[in-house]
């Protein structure tokens, strides 16, 4: 399976797997309808070769904050060579462009609306709008371009299919500014990411954000307390802080859910903010 | 991969793959349980080279009707060729026949409860009643016939046994009226078939039911508008009725939920209205 | 594709498919977020043969008893020479340790809290305590081992690594007592194990433990009935006992769903008691 080399601490693979290419879903499709196996199938129609892996289908609706923030988190933890299918589209239709982007490890393809912004230019091999038909399905519908054009477009790309074959390169994708972290008059000021299965919540901060190691971190007014190694480092139902497995400040519950224990709903405006001790 | 063919709009290609066969999963099963996992298991343990799909497992809980209108309107997106196991199945352990139908394209495995009564005659090459125990688990439960007879015909169909190794061929299967446009005195009157992830409300009628383009339309008392291209078509905030990218008329609210907006709860019998202008 | 083998009733095959081996996962993360797509990807990036069965990731948060029921009931279901990759753990970043435990038939990869509890001495071939950091992430996260240390050892492990290399062999493994059935003055006390899709109430009772075929059943201080074969056996909207298809005592309404019908939620304590006649 050739040499494994090491990208960012994690594990990948030198070059792309032609035998087994690897496509990775990110959406805010559900997995009620069939939305998702639908681009599945478009995609094994054309290379029954191709692993498909979901990464996730439940982004908010419409968010491409959260949508963004999954893949630029996500992303490099898989094989080197993958491509990666982002749609988190509310302009579906409109005249938002459609994106192939070539990166040094890894192809994303997606609608141009701030998803990919995360990507440095300095990563960046090369961007092609979307607009060669004769890779997309026969007939465009206004709704459903994860279907129509995403889904084709990344099994062709699959099969070894040049990206300039796609559409011309243009040379700027949307850019959409990542949350920051504020000074404030007693300390910093940052925001709520997600919310975790686990109802983790997951802030803006990462560590190189922290003043120091024994600042003191409040959720809005309440108090969750100075930085931790893990959850099981406070008692059973206690609140703590710490920085998670992908580099993010997130605030638990051990053994249970800090959405549940702050009241924290799925796209609550709660401020998280440090005092420097 | 062969030759591109298009069979109405869809890419398909045109031969069956035996190197990786499709086989594509639509069930109210739900993810809760293992009962979609253990079917795979079955499936992979006789043809580790089959490529298994997610249609959706969210069809309501036994709700053949549901069932139906996601198969009919998801299956010629998969590859021609490919093996579509459906199961909505209040029926198990009861008389209700067991079928495998062939068609000009695919193959159909599932309960014959009007799951499959969308098929037409002339699409249909046989019908085979499964009977043939040597193809089904050597246990048969009374509640699990995904498991010990749907799931293991898939995986010994997908190694390339015939079709009549099964069981004896039938004429008939079970057949269930689709829902129907009704005239009124005033217009139309059709009903809600789906409410999406989005909380899009897709309707009965397809294009060719609307009297004409500048239509009226109406759920129960409220009014929607008349027919535009895409949600898009409106403000932010306000609802839209549009033909969606299967044919259907649907009606959404931009950048919202339709089944919020107009209180739609899954199962509403609330009647879609047309008012001809 | 082998000789087929029947092993307690379930289809398996022989020999372990270097071919395309199978890991199946079983986890409480959800499919919210990107944890389950990220192991998969990690996985994929060691190993693009292996073929990845979601068995279910709805696990209760924590809840190391239904993983442990989840897992004990539908692992046989998979193909001999299966990878079960089994992750519900309240004690990662603690010194619980992480298993690699092969049994005659499977291989179990997780940690060492009573997960695995359920296999006899007799089936189990040898433990290994997971230490070779040569087969882990380059970074160990103190709170997504899944990612870090079980993910890889699974994928190291598919491409047919000798179980040893992973570690020392160690002769326990944690055992944790299931659910028993209680004798009472009046009859038996079980318990609830799982709720499912349905609302199919499963309970601790096994067909053997039940005094005999005309014993009477109740959920609390509610009758259900006496044992019949499916949920078919009586009418429409009624309640129902019957040994379901993993042979275990399970409580159904025909058509709907006991849960409801009893007002039971995940987590109950309530007591399923059986009056012998």
């Amino acid at each position: 399976m050739g040499e494994l080399q090491y990208l960012d601490g994690v594990i990948t693979l030198a070059d792309i797997n032609t035998d087994r290419p690897i496509i990775i879903l990110t959406t805010d499709f559900g997995l009620h309808d069939y939305y998702v196996g639908i681009i599945k199938g478009i995609i094994a129609g054309l290379n029954s070769r191709a692993g498909l892996i979901d990464n996730t289908h439940d982004i908010p609706p419409y968010n491409i904050d959260s949508g963004r923030y999954t893949v630029r988190t996500s992303y490099r933890y898989y094989p080197r060579g993958s491509i990666h299918l982002a749609v988190v589209d509310p302009g579906v239709g409109t005249k938002r462009k459609a994106l192939l982007i070539e990166t040094r490890d890894y192809f994303f393809i997606g609608p141009d609306n701030g998803l990919f912004s995360f990507l440095e230019k300095t990563e960046i091999i090369r961007i092609i709008s979307l607009k060669n038909r004769d890779y997309f399905l026969k007939e465009i519908s206004t709704t459903f371009h994860a279907r129509d054009i995403f889904a084709p477009v990344a099994g062709y790309l699959s099969l070894g299919i040049s990206p300039d074959e796609f559409g011309p390169e243009i040379t700027d994708i949307k850019k959409i500014k990542s949350n920051k972290i504020r000074k404030t008059k007693s300390g910093l000021s940052g925001d709520i990411l997600h919310i975790d299965h686990f109802g983790n919540i997951v802030t803006s901060y990462q560590l190189n954000n922290l003043p120091d190691s024994s600042c003191l971190i409040f959720l809005g007014q309440k108090k969750v307390g100075r930085l931790r190694k893990t959850y099981g480092s406070v008692k059973k139902g206690f609140p703590v802080a710490y920085i998670n497995s992908f580099g993010y400040l997130e605030i638990a519950v051990n053994g249970g859910s800090a959405a549940e224990y702050f009241s924290i709903v799925p796209g609550s405006k709660e401020k998280i903010l440090i005092a420097t001790s």
